[in-house]
Protein backbone atom coordinates (compact mmCIF):
# COMPACT_ATOMS: atom_id res chain seq x y z
CA UNK A 1 0.00 0.00 0.00
CA UNK A 2 1.17 3.25 -1.01
CA UNK A 3 0.50 6.34 1.20
CA UNK A 4 0.85 10.21 0.22
CA UNK A 5 1.60 13.13 3.08
CA UNK A 6 -1.55 15.02 3.01
CA UNK A 7 0.42 17.69 5.34
CA UNK A 8 3.55 18.67 7.14
CA UNK A 9 4.59 19.62 10.77
CA UNK A 10 6.44 23.07 12.01
CA UNK A 11 8.11 22.99 15.41
CA UNK A 12 10.77 25.87 16.64
CA UNK A 13 12.48 22.81 17.56
CA UNK A 14 15.18 22.17 14.37
CA UNK A 15 16.36 18.33 14.27
CA UNK A 16 15.57 15.59 16.51
CA UNK A 17 17.27 16.48 19.44
CA UNK A 18 14.59 17.89 22.30
CA UNK A 19 11.94 16.23 20.19
CA UNK A 20 9.70 15.31 23.22
CA UNK A 21 9.15 11.27 23.66
CA UNK A 22 5.45 11.54 23.99
CA UNK A 23 2.81 13.56 23.49
CA UNK A 24 1.85 15.48 26.28
CA UNK A 25 4.86 15.76 27.58
CA UNK A 26 5.82 19.51 26.63
CA UNK A 27 2.45 20.61 26.75
CA UNK A 28 3.34 24.42 26.28
CA UNK A 29 5.11 23.27 22.90
CA UNK A 30 3.02 25.03 20.44
CA UNK A 31 3.56 23.75 16.60
CA UNK A 32 1.94 23.86 13.24
CA UNK A 33 0.00 21.48 10.94
CA UNK A 34 0.21 22.47 8.28
CA UNK A 35 -2.17 20.84 4.97
CA UNK A 36 -0.18 19.88 1.25
CA UNK A 37 -2.09 20.68 -1.89
CA UNK A 38 -4.39 19.70 -2.90
CA UNK A 39 -5.70 19.47 0.46
CA UNK A 40 -4.78 23.06 1.70
CA UNK A 41 -8.35 24.27 1.53
CA UNK A 42 -11.02 25.53 4.57
CA UNK A 43 -13.43 22.84 3.63
CA UNK A 44 -11.18 19.98 4.94
CA UNK A 45 -11.49 21.51 8.15
CA UNK A 46 -14.43 22.17 8.73
CA UNK A 47 -16.20 21.13 12.03
CA UNK A 48 -12.58 20.57 13.45
CA UNK A 49 -13.25 23.51 15.80
CA UNK A 50 -15.81 21.37 18.11
CA UNK A 51 -12.76 19.04 18.82
CA UNK A 52 -10.24 19.80 21.51
CA UNK A 53 -7.78 17.18 20.15
CA UNK A 54 -6.48 15.37 17.49
CA UNK A 55 -5.00 12.01 15.99
CA UNK A 56 -1.60 12.21 13.70
CA UNK A 57 -0.90 9.13 11.99
CA UNK A 58 2.95 10.20 10.78
CA UNK A 59 6.19 8.39 9.63
CA UNK A 60 9.41 8.73 12.10
CA UNK A 61 11.54 10.18 9.69
CA UNK A 62 14.71 10.86 11.06
CA UNK A 63 15.20 7.47 12.46
CA UNK A 64 17.35 4.95 10.72
CA UNK A 65 16.03 1.67 9.46
CA UNK A 66 16.25 0.04 12.94
CA UNK A 67 18.13 0.04 16.11
CA UNK A 68 19.35 -3.58 15.40
CA UNK A 69 17.97 -6.54 13.69
CA UNK A 70 16.79 -9.74 15.19
CA UNK A 71 19.02 -12.64 13.93
CA UNK A 72 16.29 -15.25 13.39
CA UNK A 73 13.66 -13.42 11.57
CA UNK A 74 15.77 -11.04 9.92
CA UNK A 75 13.43 -7.98 11.43
CA UNK A 76 12.79 -6.33 14.22
CA UNK A 77 10.80 -8.34 17.09
CA UNK A 78 12.06 -6.57 20.09
CA UNK A 79 13.24 -3.19 21.36
CA UNK A 80 14.29 -1.34 24.46
CA UNK A 81 12.57 1.35 25.78
CA UNK A 82 14.05 4.57 26.95
CA UNK A 83 11.48 4.65 29.73
CA UNK A 84 12.68 0.98 30.80
CA UNK A 85 16.65 2.57 31.40
CA UNK A 86 17.41 1.12 27.61
CA UNK A 87 17.99 -2.64 29.36
CA UNK A 88 15.09 -4.48 29.20
CA UNK A 89 13.13 -5.42 26.13
CA UNK A 90 9.46 -5.90 24.98
CA UNK A 91 8.09 -6.75 22.00
CA UNK A 92 7.88 -3.99 19.03
CA UNK A 93 3.86 -4.07 19.22
CA UNK A 94 3.95 -3.54 22.85
CA UNK A 95 6.05 -0.29 22.83
CA UNK A 96 5.65 2.89 21.05
CA UNK A 97 8.97 2.79 20.07
CA UNK A 98 10.12 4.37 16.43
CA UNK A 99 12.24 1.12 15.32
CA UNK A 100 9.23 -0.50 13.97
CA UNK A 101 8.20 -1.97 10.69
CA UNK A 102 5.71 0.32 8.46
CA UNK A 103 7.58 3.62 10.65
CA UNK A 104 4.30 4.77 11.49
CA UNK A 105 3.61 7.07 13.83
CA UNK A 106 0.51 7.83 16.62
CA UNK A 107 0.10 11.13 18.40
CA UNK A 108 -3.12 12.79 20.61
CA UNK A 109 -2.18 16.81 20.28
CA UNK A 110 -4.33 19.50 21.54
CA UNK A 111 -6.02 21.95 19.13
CA UNK A 112 -4.82 25.52 20.16
CA UNK A 113 -6.67 27.19 17.03
CA UNK A 114 -8.02 26.58 13.25
CA UNK A 115 -6.46 28.82 10.21
CA UNK A 116 -8.58 27.38 7.42
CA UNK A 117 -7.71 29.82 4.83
CA UNK A 118 -4.18 28.54 5.63
CA UNK A 119 -5.21 25.33 5.96
CA UNK A 120 -3.19 25.18 9.08
CA UNK A 121 -3.96 24.10 12.60
CA UNK A 122 -2.14 25.38 15.81
CA UNK A 123 -1.35 22.35 17.98
CA UNK A 124 -0.02 21.71 21.67
CA UNK A 125 1.91 18.96 23.23
CA UNK A 126 3.28 17.35 19.74
CA UNK A 127 6.13 14.56 19.97
CA UNK A 128 6.94 15.73 16.39
CA UNK A 129 10.31 16.65 14.70
CA UNK A 130 9.89 19.67 12.64
CA UNK A 131 9.04 18.47 9.04
CA UNK A 132 7.37 15.26 9.15
CA UNK A 133 5.45 14.12 7.12
CA UNK A 134 1.93 13.34 8.28
CA UNK A 135 -0.30 10.86 6.40
CA UNK A 136 -3.94 11.41 8.06
CA UNK A 137 -5.63 13.34 10.50
CA UNK A 138 -8.98 12.55 12.41
CA UNK A 139 -10.80 14.32 15.13
CA UNK A 140 -10.13 12.67 18.84
CA UNK A 141 -13.76 10.91 19.36
CA UNK A 142 -13.68 10.86 23.35
CA UNK A 143 -16.42 8.45 23.51
CA UNK A 144 -14.24 5.54 21.47
CA UNK A 145 -10.81 7.25 22.52
CA UNK A 146 -10.07 7.73 25.59
CA UNK A 147 -9.88 4.87 28.28
CA UNK A 148 -8.43 6.43 31.54
CA UNK A 149 -8.78 3.68 33.53
CA UNK A 150 -6.86 1.19 30.89
CA UNK A 151 -3.95 -0.23 32.41
CA UNK A 152 -0.96 1.17 30.30
CA UNK A 153 1.88 -1.78 31.16
CA UNK A 154 5.62 -0.62 31.73
CA UNK A 155 4.32 2.95 31.33
CA UNK A 156 2.04 2.53 34.88
CA UNK A 157 5.69 2.03 36.98
CA UNK A 158 8.38 3.43 35.20
CA UNK A 159 7.76 7.26 35.33
CA UNK A 160 10.11 9.77 33.10
CA UNK A 161 12.79 10.91 35.21
CA UNK A 162 12.86 14.75 34.92
CA UNK A 163 15.16 17.59 35.70
CA UNK A 164 14.88 20.59 37.59
CA UNK A 165 16.16 23.37 34.59
CA UNK A 166 17.54 26.75 35.75
CA UNK A 167 18.51 29.79 34.05
CA UNK A 168 22.26 31.11 34.49
CA UNK A 169 22.21 34.89 35.57
CA UNK A 170 21.01 36.85 32.47
CA UNK A 171 19.97 34.23 30.11
CA UNK A 172 16.09 34.11 30.76
CA UNK A 173 15.76 37.67 29.85
CA UNK A 174 18.20 36.93 26.72
CA UNK A 175 15.76 34.17 25.58
CA UNK A 176 13.32 36.81 25.18
CA UNK A 177 10.13 35.84 23.13
CA UNK A 178 11.85 32.43 22.77
CA UNK A 179 8.78 30.89 24.91
CA UNK A 180 10.33 29.95 28.44
CA UNK A 181 7.54 27.60 29.51
CA UNK A 182 7.90 25.32 26.61
CA UNK A 183 11.67 25.49 26.77
CA UNK A 184 11.81 24.37 30.18
CA UNK A 185 9.35 21.31 29.59
CA UNK A 186 11.65 19.85 26.57
CA UNK A 187 14.57 20.96 28.64
CA UNK A 188 13.06 18.87 31.77
CA UNK A 189 12.28 15.91 29.39
CA UNK A 190 16.60 15.44 29.82
CA UNK A 191 17.29 15.55 26.06
CA UNK A 192 20.58 13.82 26.58
CA UNK A 193 21.15 10.36 24.54
CA UNK A 194 20.78 7.82 27.03
CA UNK A 195 24.12 6.88 29.13
CA UNK A 196 25.71 10.27 28.69
CA UNK A 197 26.44 11.91 32.01
CA UNK A 198 29.48 14.12 31.81
CA UNK A 199 28.37 17.16 34.10
CA UNK A 200 31.35 19.30 32.05
CA UNK A 201 29.82 18.49 28.21
CA UNK A 202 27.94 21.65 26.72
CA UNK A 203 24.84 20.43 24.99
CA UNK A 204 23.08 22.75 21.95
CA UNK A 205 19.53 22.84 21.48
CA UNK A 206 18.01 24.33 17.94
CA UNK A 207 15.02 26.01 18.88
CA UNK A 208 12.89 29.07 17.38
CA UNK A 209 16.07 30.06 15.21
CA UNK A 210 18.18 30.41 18.84
CA UNK A 211 20.66 27.97 20.36
CA UNK A 212 20.26 27.00 23.47
CA UNK A 213 23.14 25.89 25.31
CA UNK A 214 22.96 23.97 28.62
CA UNK A 215 24.64 21.37 31.09
CA UNK A 216 23.59 19.07 33.38
CA UNK A 217 24.60 17.61 36.74
CA UNK A 218 22.76 14.77 39.04
CA UNK A 219 19.42 16.38 38.27
CA UNK A 220 19.94 19.79 37.72
CA UNK A 221 19.72 21.57 34.17
CA UNK A 222 21.99 24.60 33.85
CA UNK A 223 20.95 26.81 30.49
CA UNK A 224 24.14 28.74 30.40
CA UNK A 225 23.71 31.07 27.09
CA UNK A 226 20.79 31.37 24.63
CA UNK A 227 22.09 33.07 21.12
CA UNK B 1 5.92 5.49 1.59
CA UNK B 2 4.98 2.00 0.96
CA UNK B 3 3.73 -0.06 3.98
CA UNK B 4 2.97 -3.43 4.18
CA UNK B 5 0.28 -5.42 6.54
CA UNK B 6 2.10 -6.97 10.01
CA UNK B 7 -1.59 -8.40 10.70
CA UNK B 8 -4.43 -9.16 10.11
CA UNK B 9 -7.93 -9.21 11.15
CA UNK B 10 -10.40 -12.36 11.80
CA UNK B 11 -14.20 -11.51 12.85
CA UNK B 12 -16.96 -13.84 12.76
CA UNK B 13 -18.70 -10.57 11.10
CA UNK B 14 -18.20 -12.30 7.23
CA UNK B 15 -18.73 -9.06 5.19
CA UNK B 16 -18.46 -5.56 5.49
CA UNK B 17 -22.42 -5.62 6.44
CA UNK B 18 -23.01 -5.43 10.38
CA UNK B 19 -19.22 -3.96 11.22
CA UNK B 20 -20.08 -1.38 13.93
CA UNK B 21 -19.17 2.37 12.60
CA UNK B 22 -16.51 2.81 15.40
CA UNK B 23 -14.52 0.76 17.82
CA UNK B 24 -16.27 -0.41 21.44
CA UNK B 25 -20.04 0.09 20.17
CA UNK B 26 -20.17 -3.82 20.10
CA UNK B 27 -17.92 -4.24 23.34
CA UNK B 28 -18.83 -8.02 23.35
CA UNK B 29 -17.50 -8.92 19.50
CA UNK B 30 -14.73 -11.13 20.17
CA UNK B 31 -11.90 -10.74 17.06
CA UNK B 32 -8.48 -11.89 16.51
CA UNK B 33 -5.62 -10.31 15.78
CA UNK B 34 -2.77 -12.79 13.48
CA UNK B 35 0.27 -11.53 13.14
CA UNK B 36 1.82 -12.50 9.74
CA UNK B 37 4.91 -13.87 8.82
CA UNK B 38 7.97 -12.40 9.53
CA UNK B 39 5.90 -10.96 12.51
CA UNK B 40 4.33 -13.99 14.00
CA UNK B 41 6.33 -14.59 17.06
CA UNK B 42 6.09 -14.35 20.66
CA UNK B 43 8.95 -12.04 21.05
CA UNK B 44 6.92 -9.40 19.41
CA UNK B 45 4.09 -9.23 21.60
CA UNK B 46 6.31 -9.83 25.21
CA UNK B 47 4.50 -7.21 27.65
CA UNK B 48 2.05 -6.35 25.84
CA UNK B 49 -0.20 -8.37 28.62
CA UNK B 50 0.00 -5.28 30.82
CA UNK B 51 -2.02 -3.16 28.76
CA UNK B 52 -5.63 -3.42 28.82
CA UNK B 53 -6.11 -1.64 24.97
CA UNK B 54 -4.32 -1.82 21.62
CA UNK B 55 -4.57 0.72 19.27
CA UNK B 56 -4.90 -0.90 15.26
CA UNK B 57 -3.84 1.14 12.31
CA UNK B 58 -5.13 -0.09 9.41
CA UNK B 59 -6.86 -0.04 6.07
CA UNK B 60 -10.74 0.48 4.63
CA UNK B 61 -10.28 -2.04 2.34
CA UNK B 62 -13.69 -2.83 1.56
CA UNK B 63 -14.68 0.65 0.49
CA UNK B 64 -14.39 1.86 -2.96
CA UNK B 65 -12.40 5.16 -3.76
CA UNK B 66 -14.06 7.62 -2.16
CA UNK B 67 -17.89 8.38 -2.02
CA UNK B 68 -17.30 11.26 -4.21
CA UNK B 69 -14.51 13.91 -5.49
CA UNK B 70 -14.36 17.37 -5.08
CA UNK B 71 -15.07 19.27 -8.64
CA UNK B 72 -12.79 22.11 -8.03
CA UNK B 73 -9.93 19.70 -5.99
CA UNK B 74 -10.19 16.65 -7.70
CA UNK B 75 -10.22 14.79 -3.99
CA UNK B 76 -12.37 14.65 -1.58
CA UNK B 77 -12.46 17.33 1.00
CA UNK B 78 -15.85 16.71 2.95
CA UNK B 79 -17.67 14.14 4.07
CA UNK B 80 -20.85 13.35 5.37
CA UNK B 81 -21.35 11.64 8.42
CA UNK B 82 -24.13 8.90 9.63
CA UNK B 83 -23.75 10.55 13.15
CA UNK B 84 -25.32 13.75 11.28
CA UNK B 85 -28.30 11.91 9.38
CA UNK B 86 -25.83 11.48 5.75
CA UNK B 87 -27.04 15.62 4.60
CA UNK B 88 -24.62 17.33 6.90
CA UNK B 89 -21.06 17.91 5.13
CA UNK B 90 -17.87 18.16 7.82
CA UNK B 91 -14.31 18.54 6.63
CA UNK B 92 -12.42 14.66 6.40
CA UNK B 93 -10.31 16.21 8.54
CA UNK B 94 -13.11 16.53 10.76
CA UNK B 95 -14.26 13.08 10.95
CA UNK B 96 -13.49 9.39 10.83
CA UNK B 97 -15.26 8.62 7.54
CA UNK B 98 -13.46 5.62 5.52
CA UNK B 99 -13.63 8.11 2.31
CA UNK B 100 -9.93 9.70 3.22
CA UNK B 101 -6.97 10.41 1.74
CA UNK B 102 -4.79 6.89 2.47
CA UNK B 103 -7.43 5.20 2.97
CA UNK B 104 -5.91 4.39 7.22
CA UNK B 105 -8.21 3.43 10.26
CA UNK B 106 -7.34 4.05 13.53
CA UNK B 107 -9.20 1.86 16.57
CA UNK B 108 -8.62 1.64 20.49
CA UNK B 109 -9.78 -2.29 20.94
CA UNK B 110 -9.66 -4.34 24.46
CA UNK B 111 -7.20 -6.96 24.77
CA UNK B 112 -9.24 -10.13 26.32
CA UNK B 113 -6.51 -12.33 25.47
CA UNK B 114 -2.81 -13.13 23.82
CA UNK B 115 -1.64 -16.23 22.16
CA UNK B 116 1.71 -15.39 21.84
CA UNK B 117 2.68 -18.96 20.78
CA UNK B 118 0.12 -18.12 17.39
CA UNK B 119 1.20 -14.46 17.21
CA UNK B 120 -2.87 -13.69 17.89
CA UNK B 121 -4.29 -11.32 20.00
CA UNK B 122 -8.10 -11.53 20.85
CA UNK B 123 -9.54 -8.66 21.14
CA UNK B 124 -13.42 -7.06 21.88
CA UNK B 125 -14.85 -4.22 20.64
CA UNK B 126 -13.59 -3.51 16.95
CA UNK B 127 -15.22 -1.80 13.99
CA UNK B 128 -12.86 -4.06 11.28
CA UNK B 129 -14.27 -6.03 8.97
CA UNK B 130 -13.15 -9.87 8.80
CA UNK B 131 -9.44 -9.92 6.47
CA UNK B 132 -8.70 -6.49 7.10
CA UNK B 133 -4.87 -5.59 7.20
CA UNK B 134 -3.35 -4.07 9.84
CA UNK B 135 -0.24 -1.96 9.16
CA UNK B 136 0.77 -1.40 12.57
CA UNK B 137 -0.19 -2.15 16.45
CA UNK B 138 0.69 -0.04 18.96
CA UNK B 139 0.23 -0.52 23.10
CA UNK B 140 -2.87 2.14 24.68
CA UNK B 141 -0.94 4.54 26.89
CA UNK B 142 -3.25 5.92 29.52
CA UNK B 143 -1.10 9.30 29.97
CA UNK B 144 -0.62 10.34 26.66
CA UNK B 145 -4.01 8.82 24.97
CA UNK B 146 -6.87 9.45 27.33
CA UNK B 147 -8.68 12.81 27.39
CA UNK B 148 -11.50 11.86 28.92
CA UNK B 149 -13.07 15.45 28.96
CA UNK B 150 -12.00 16.28 25.16
CA UNK B 151 -14.66 17.86 23.21
CA UNK B 152 -16.09 15.86 20.62
CA UNK B 153 -17.40 18.22 18.04
CA UNK B 154 -20.55 16.52 16.32
CA UNK B 155 -19.83 13.33 17.86
CA UNK B 156 -20.78 15.03 21.63
CA UNK B 157 -24.38 16.15 20.48
CA UNK B 158 -25.39 13.52 17.93
CA UNK B 159 -26.07 10.37 19.41
CA UNK B 160 -26.32 7.09 17.48
CA UNK B 161 -29.68 6.00 17.02
CA UNK B 162 -29.95 2.16 18.44
CA UNK B 163 -32.64 -0.71 17.80
CA UNK B 164 -34.25 -2.44 20.15
CA UNK B 165 -33.71 -6.04 18.96
CA UNK B 166 -35.71 -8.87 19.80
CA UNK B 167 -35.59 -12.78 18.36
CA UNK B 168 -38.78 -14.41 17.25
CA UNK B 169 -40.05 -17.62 19.28
CA UNK B 170 -37.24 -19.90 19.13
CA UNK B 171 -34.83 -18.55 17.10
CA UNK B 172 -32.24 -17.45 20.00
CA UNK B 173 -32.43 -21.12 20.55
CA UNK B 174 -31.46 -21.88 17.27
CA UNK B 175 -28.67 -19.58 17.53
CA UNK B 176 -26.85 -21.94 19.79
CA UNK B 177 -23.59 -21.04 20.28
CA UNK B 178 -23.08 -18.45 18.42
CA UNK B 179 -22.47 -15.33 20.77
CA UNK B 180 -26.40 -13.84 21.19
CA UNK B 181 -24.85 -10.91 23.27
CA UNK B 182 -22.45 -9.52 20.45
CA UNK B 183 -25.03 -10.54 17.87
CA UNK B 184 -27.51 -7.96 19.55
CA UNK B 185 -25.29 -5.50 20.01
CA UNK B 186 -24.42 -5.58 16.37
CA UNK B 187 -27.94 -5.64 15.23
CA UNK B 188 -28.95 -2.98 17.86
CA UNK B 189 -27.09 -0.48 16.02
CA UNK B 190 -28.77 -1.09 13.16
CA UNK B 191 -26.83 -2.62 10.06
CA UNK B 192 -29.27 -1.22 6.88
CA UNK B 193 -27.90 0.96 4.50
CA UNK B 194 -28.75 4.39 5.33
CA UNK B 195 -32.57 6.12 3.88
CA UNK B 196 -33.41 2.28 3.70
CA UNK B 197 -36.89 2.07 6.19
CA UNK B 198 -39.15 -0.88 4.56
CA UNK B 199 -40.53 -3.25 7.00
CA UNK B 200 -41.51 -5.86 4.51
CA UNK B 201 -38.09 -5.93 3.62
CA UNK B 202 -35.45 -8.57 4.91
CA UNK B 203 -31.95 -8.55 5.44
CA UNK B 204 -29.24 -11.47 5.62
CA UNK B 205 -26.22 -10.88 8.20
CA UNK B 206 -23.36 -13.36 7.81
CA UNK B 207 -21.90 -14.41 11.33
CA UNK B 208 -19.66 -16.98 12.45
CA UNK B 209 -20.90 -19.07 9.51
CA UNK B 210 -24.35 -18.92 10.43
CA UNK B 211 -26.59 -16.72 8.23
CA UNK B 212 -28.73 -13.62 10.73
CA UNK B 213 -32.60 -13.14 8.82
CA UNK B 214 -34.13 -10.00 10.30
CA UNK B 215 -36.87 -7.35 9.41
CA UNK B 216 -36.94 -3.71 11.35
CA UNK B 217 -40.01 -1.99 11.55
CA UNK B 218 -39.69 1.33 13.27
CA UNK B 219 -37.41 1.10 16.35
CA UNK B 220 -37.49 -2.75 16.67
CA UNK B 221 -35.38 -5.48 14.83
CA UNK B 222 -37.03 -8.80 14.82
CA UNK B 223 -34.51 -11.91 13.90
CA UNK B 224 -36.70 -14.42 12.18
CA UNK B 225 -34.17 -17.04 11.79
CA UNK B 226 -31.13 -18.39 11.93
CA UNK B 227 -29.71 -20.42 9.67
Amino acid sequence: MTIEPIAILHSPLEGKFGVPRQSGLAASLECEVELLPPYRREEALRGLEGFDYIWLIWEFSLNGKGEETDEKAGVQLTVRPPRLGGNTRVGVFASRSPFRPNRLGLSSVKIAGIDGARGVIRILGADLADGTPIYDIKPYVPYSDAHPDARGGFTDSAEWKSLKVEFAPGVAEAAGRLGIGALTEILSQDPRPQYQDDPTREYGLSYAGRNVHFKVAGDLLTVIAVD
